[in-house]
């Protein structure tokens, strides 16, 4: 296909690999290439004829690269890298401290403005899909109440938390929604709930040799902020088993608005995503994103911009014609 | 609250008076007034200090209705009148014709084009939020397949089809979603599913004086279009059954994207409304999307649009900035 939308990689850990992945399955792109901070030698990407660049290399390709992809972390990567990016090159990024997200707008905001840049923000499923139906469910039924639930799924940084306990030589933790919860939303009765009503988390540990069981699970349940407020529970398990059935990152969760749009009326709106890979998956939205930085940036529509700022109809393939015939 | 945004509702029947309640719950917004082709002294708003006018008066409102929502029908109303005011007013219509949308697309594009006004066509429920569902979860999952399920709801269309038989008094049909088919689509397993297979019919009768059961009963199940290529079952009421237990109008229903990242990995993306009245829910999609086409119109975007072409951000009554912090 010529035309094709020309995108580059920037950092190949699991949700770059997905971006490789998800590019094969559009048509209309194509990919310019990886570029990452390892020795380019040392990256064997999905598919053989990929090239790989080093990231000092980038400003080299301002001109053969439509839309970056940027996937690094929130923590680190992104808030250096965002601004410098979205100077150069329309960018799409998945930075998800939803706290910071306001001042890393400005932060890439300015850049991309000064340069005819087109930076989307913040996309994947949360935030992005996401967030996107608590806005869809919020303007629908003003009167209304929306609920967020997570999981069943791998949480990376509560995994992180479990292993620095002291004992623990690996494990893994899932978030889990309380199904009765979810039941009592659906209801339409616009329960309040508490954060332990909400979800329960479970954790798969692997302890060092000699380690206090009784000491680490004690040390999980009560550590502040991640699991003192929740029902948790700790199961102790080899290695072996914990490489063999925990492996894979599973995720998804619910996001449902119940309202009233007349004292006898109430309606419910529900979004739900069930996941086998989260990482495969978020990629998988950053990519139909870069196809609607391009269309954005072709439109003149410089700056930062968020999910909530995409017509839907910029992330398909097909034309507005075709939609309108097709999907509508 | 100055500054509101002035709507204007032309028709008031069941949707009409869905889109007064709306307005009641959207403090930006502001009820010029109702326009019926009935005599205004006959029609008794849902709120005493509505105003109620005649729909060849329409004309004299230009300068002080913002956005016109249009509550006729899909088959008679709309096709004259939508071309008509959108050469007038900002407009949104609910057309559900779905194999005749792109024709009324243009019908409608010209007259708003040529005279600087903006017209969101097709816009509720679906068509509308179940197609902006469609569109996105083909974006997000290239490789997949996409399952539409209505119901529980009532279908009038399908009523009406009843009420038409030799025999029957009065009736109601509801179409209910097959919970095996819906199960089997989010296992991801991509089934091919027939007609048959995804919903059924259900109709509650009331016979004609003398009437012959068995015949009015062959007649339903065998009609062709409507109810042949459905198992459908049919039960006889009262009268007084009828209007107890069937005066409601609910609806609903499903749209399940199920699709691949990777041959390893299927992704399931749900969307699901369950809702106690069509009608007003299809009007507080209509409210919504009237702020969104104010706005649109205020950015110079001129002409026909649908659900496609609408920024999620442009609905809510929220600030961009106040989004990203508040929803994203």
């Amino acid at each position: 296909m010529s035309n094709q939308i020309r995108i580059g990689i920037a950092g190949y850990g699991n949700l770059g690999r997905g971006v490789e992945a998800a590019i094969a399955k559009n048509p209309d792109m194509a990919l310019v290439g990886v570029f990452t901070r390892r020795s380019p030698e040392s990256v064997t990407p999905l598919f053989p004829q990929a090239q790989v660049h080093s990231t000092s290399l980038l400003s080299e390709f301002r001109d053969v690269v439509d839309v970056l992809i940027l996937c690094g972390g929130s923590k680190d990567d992104l808030p250096r890298q965002g601004p410098e990016m979205a100077a150069m090159f329309n960018v799409v990024d998945s930075f998800d401290t939803h706290a910071r997200i306001p001042e890393y707008f400005d932060s890439v905001d300015a850049p991309a403005r000064a340069n005819g840049k087109t930076a989307l923000i913040s996309i994947g499923w949360d935030p992005g899909m996401f967030s996107i139906n608590r806005l869809y469910g919020e303007a629908l039924l003003p009167d209304g109440a929306t609920y967020t639930f997570w999981g069943k799924g791998l949480s990376q940084g509560h995994s992180d938390a479990i292993r620095r306990v002291p004992g623990v030589k690996a494990g893994v933790q899932y978030t889990l929604p309380s199904s009765e919860a979810i039941e009592l939303v659906r209801s339409g009765s616009r329960p309040e709930l508490s954060t332990r009503q909400k979800h329960t988390r479970e954790c798969y540990v692997v302890l060092d040799e000699g380690a206090d069981a009784a000491a680490v699970e004690h040390a999980i349940v009560t550590m502040p902020n991640y699991f003192a407020d929740y029902d948790t529970q700790v199961h102790f398990v080899s290695e072996e088993v914990l490489r063999r059935e925990h492996g894979r990152m599973p995720h998804g969760g619910f996001v449902i608005r119940s309202g009233n749009t007349s004292e006898a009326h109430a309606q419910v709106i529900e979004y739900s995503l069930q996941l086998e890979s989260n990482p495969e998956f978020t990629a998988s939205v950053l990519v139909a994103h870069a196809r609607a930085a391009y269309r954005l940036n072709q439109q003149g529509q410089y700056g930062a911009k968020t999910a909530f700022d995409v017509p839907p109809g910029l992330l398909s393939i097909k034309s507005a014609e075709q939609l309108r015939a097709e999907l509508l």
